[in-house]
């Protein structure tokens, strides 16, 4: 690392301070700048790095907003010890044991008492979702190209569209796959309504009703309800926060019940943790279930969120037999409000195509046309790039306030991207009784009891980061702070 | 009905000459004018329903466009006889005899085969689909729609949709579904990623992989491709031109197999028979299937199609114990191009809504507040009045077209609205030959064996009425038409 980050991001529409600001945050999270040693004079910086006055200023103003620095009245800027590192992270699950048994999924009837529970305070400040503000996406350039799209062409809202999805949109995909290591034409991608249809049917496409499915422990309770609906089980593998599902507890489940059909996985910051497989382990997962005849379905609709200079692969890059059905979405990166999902799906190509037109037909067109336009330009890169820019620097501050203000024996793993964190309440306290006690205060957050069929993460809550850091998110989170205390102090009684 | 025709409908937006034209084709159609009878002359017209010269020519010459009048030099107009008045109906099943037993669908290949055919020569008549053009739809009017809402609303984009639906969309549906005869709250109305996805749902909230579901015979191809990929049996039913799915068979169904899980029916506009069922013999079905417990799922997306002076009901009307799952959609009526059905689910509501959340989540917005607002006025309305109309008129001259080219023995069944014909071929002629020979001559149609999971329909054909009559069509019928006998004549040989 270069402190005197003079290398900027060469496709940056950041303006200049902000982009300092990126390389002397990561000199301080690499090391190279540490706890209070003491930044360079604002005179240094505008002669090293050749910008004005103003713009150092700023630099300094913007690395102390976000908790980096912290100014000493007459000494200058000095590198704050960060409060998140107060925090251990989540425990790392044991990786010896054989997993549960595979049940039957039976979580909706939790899922469901939770979002009604939450939908009776409308006005709470609700951190229990998984999207970013709109605020944070295109909205005004996706309205223009959706105007542009039916200005144009009228008749796609009284036309069939086509199948497997619109042509263009297909192309743009196949090629921003590259990014994730993933060689596909534009041919492979299908079209369907949400990552959720794809994830359906990719279950579909390769287990019956009653089969045994793996998935990681904790997972997304969407993906159990899926996993309900279709009447699968589920085989819970641990997995840890900082390196995805444990390959050594999910051979032993394959050696212990041999039954498994398919493995469902989020390799780039998994829902709820935020992990992200290393590549190694991400080739042996591949390796290892391909071996096993175990079909691999890859849920992948956050990677664009990941905030590493090298950009995280999918797990599909070392598919070498056609094994691993790919699924993603624009859900969580572009438009929360558009429907957008695709998959590529290997060697069951035909069979999901087959699905996808008997279950819902095509996409609508102009969607789709409207989407294909903005992800051909870099403006869709200077969108992610924004967007993971502000996730980041909301994860850092939710996390800083929770390390002041909840109770000690709380963890917290800091993912690398996404816009949630996983925390961990201390004292074994029921989330449930966090929750209810939350809505009252005004404020929602997800249950850990939802990310499993099991109790295991009864005591753990999901915190949205969706929303730009603001005083009443502050005070909310302190006030989250305080309940667990008090419920803790209720329970230790 | 009164000849004199001086009442016009009073909502109409039609010109002059065509509320007259409408009164007479009816008094046409039901006898009060006969084959032969003079018409009254230009000038009776002008003074009986006081207009000018120029409304009562375009009356007459528009007549006989559309083939009910004859003009005769210096004798003035006469009834024609109408052509197709020399086909004779489709055969009526027989009803005395159990239907074959319950069978996994395997119509996948069938299906796909044409479909892939069709699609290596695009430049082809498509006379296969069952959707009318697009200047048959209000494409402008909804246009306009889309861009107001998203102009007004943009953040819709990017922000998460309603679940089960937007609130206003899901009340105008409610208000609709009373001229059906359903009286049901908007809270009822779960909206749909088309209709194909209500089918989908009510399937599988109702049944289970491996159980027996009864169907129409012949029905459409979608239908069974959907059993086909939920691993379901289709247990084919006879079913009427004249008055729908035989209840006369099913109950035989019932007392020789017990089995019968649910049964799907159209009952309005049956594609591909254009059947309408009685008010009766919908009553007693709703009675016959709540007596037995078999579920029912009602698909009635083609309703809003009829011409009949008083709107048929839909089977739910006769719904008492939520035993009806009501599915339809807009795909046919309003906007082929927007995915929007819906279903009301009766007893399995909380199933339903449960298996629509795991399988797509909510569809897109601004869609169904832009359908919303148009179907909330009378241009809504009036839209209808002109589809059908124009519906009527091509269906009319396709029958006669099929009837002046067609070799004798061919049969045709004239539906009271939709954009289909179903037309059975003569010489038991294999309709995949006529289907490939057609081909090559530049013109699609849909083959019998696409509708049913045995070979009982091989020899009829699916003609869609969805373009406006035209020369290329008129020839393209003729050419049909003579192939039709070139290879009946081959066969013979």
């Amino acid at each position: 690392m270069d402190t005197t980050a003079t290398a900027a991001p060469p496709a940056s529409a950041q303006p200049l301070y902000r982009q300092l600001a990126a390389a002397y945050r990561d000199a301080i999270e690499d090391g190279t700048l540490r706890p209070g040693d003491r930044m360079p004079s604002v005179r240094m910086l505008m002669q090293r790095h050749t910008v004005s006055l103003s713009t150092a200023l700023q630099l300094c103003r913007h690395l102390e907003d976000e908790g980096w620095l912290e100014a000493r009245p007459r000494s200058g800027y000095f590198v704050r010890r960060r409060l998140r590192a107060r925090l251990p992270g989540v425990v790392e699950p044991a990786q010896d044991q054989a997993p549960d048994p595979a049940a039957f999924v039976g979580i909706h009837a939790t899922v469901s008492a939770v979002i009604a529970q939450g939908q009776r305070y409308p006005a709470a400040l609700n951190l229990g979702g998984a999207t970013a503000a709109p605020e944070h996406y295109p909205t005004e350039a996706l309205k223009n190209a959706v105007l542009r799209c039916l200005r144009q062409s009228p008749t796609l809202l009284t036309t069939p569209g086509s199948p497997n999805g619109n042509p263009e949109f297909r192309k743009v995909i196949a090629r921003r796959a590259l990014d994730a290591g993933i060689r596909m034409t534009a041919e492979e991608v299908i079209v369907t309504h949400g990552g959720i249809e794809a994830v359906n049917l990719a279950l579909r496409a390769v287990a019956n009703p009653g089969d045994t499915v793996a998935v990681e422990s904790p997972t997304f309770f969407g993906l159990l309800q899926v996993l309900e609906s279709l009447g699968m089980r589920a085989l819970e593998i641990p997995t840890s926060p900082s390196s995805g599902i444990s390959l050594e507890a999910l051979e032993l489940a394959i050696a212990t019940y041999g039954n498994i059909k398919a493995v469902v996985v989020v390799p780039n910051l998994q829902n709820p943790l935020g992990a992200i497989m290393p590549d190694g382990r991400k080739a042996a997962l591949a390796a290892l279930c391909e071996r096993n005849g175990i079909a691999v379905i890859e849920d992948d609709p956050y990677r664009d969120m990941h905030c590493r200079t090298t950009p995280p692969k999918a797990l599909k890059a070392w598919d070498r037999s056609g094994n691993i059905i790919y699924c993603a979405s624009l859900n969580k990166t572009l438009a929360p409000g558009m429907r957008l999902g695709w998959m590529a799906a290997g060697r069951w190509q035909a069979r999901v195509a087959m699905l996808k037109f008997a279950q819902s037909r095509h996409n609508e067109e102009w969607s789709q046309i409207a989407a294909a336009g903005f992800m051909a330009t870099s403006a869709y890169d200077r969108h992610l790039q924004r967007l993971r820019e502000h996730l980041r620097e909301q994860r850092e501050r939710i996390a800083d306030t929770v390390a002041a203000s909840f109770p000690p024996g709380t963890r917290l793993s800091l993912p690398d991207g996404g816009a949630m964190l996983w925390v961990e309440l201390p004292g074994g306290l029921p989330s449930r009784l966090l929750f209810e006690h939350a809505l009252q205060a005004g404020i929602r957050i997800a249950p850990g009891s939802m990310f499993s069929n099991s109790q295991r993460f009864d005591h753990f809550i999901r915190i949205g980061c969706g929303h730009p850091y603001s005083p009443e998110l502050d005070a909310a989170l302190r006030r989250l702070g305080a309940l667990t205390a008090q419920l803790l102090d209720g329970a230790g009684r």
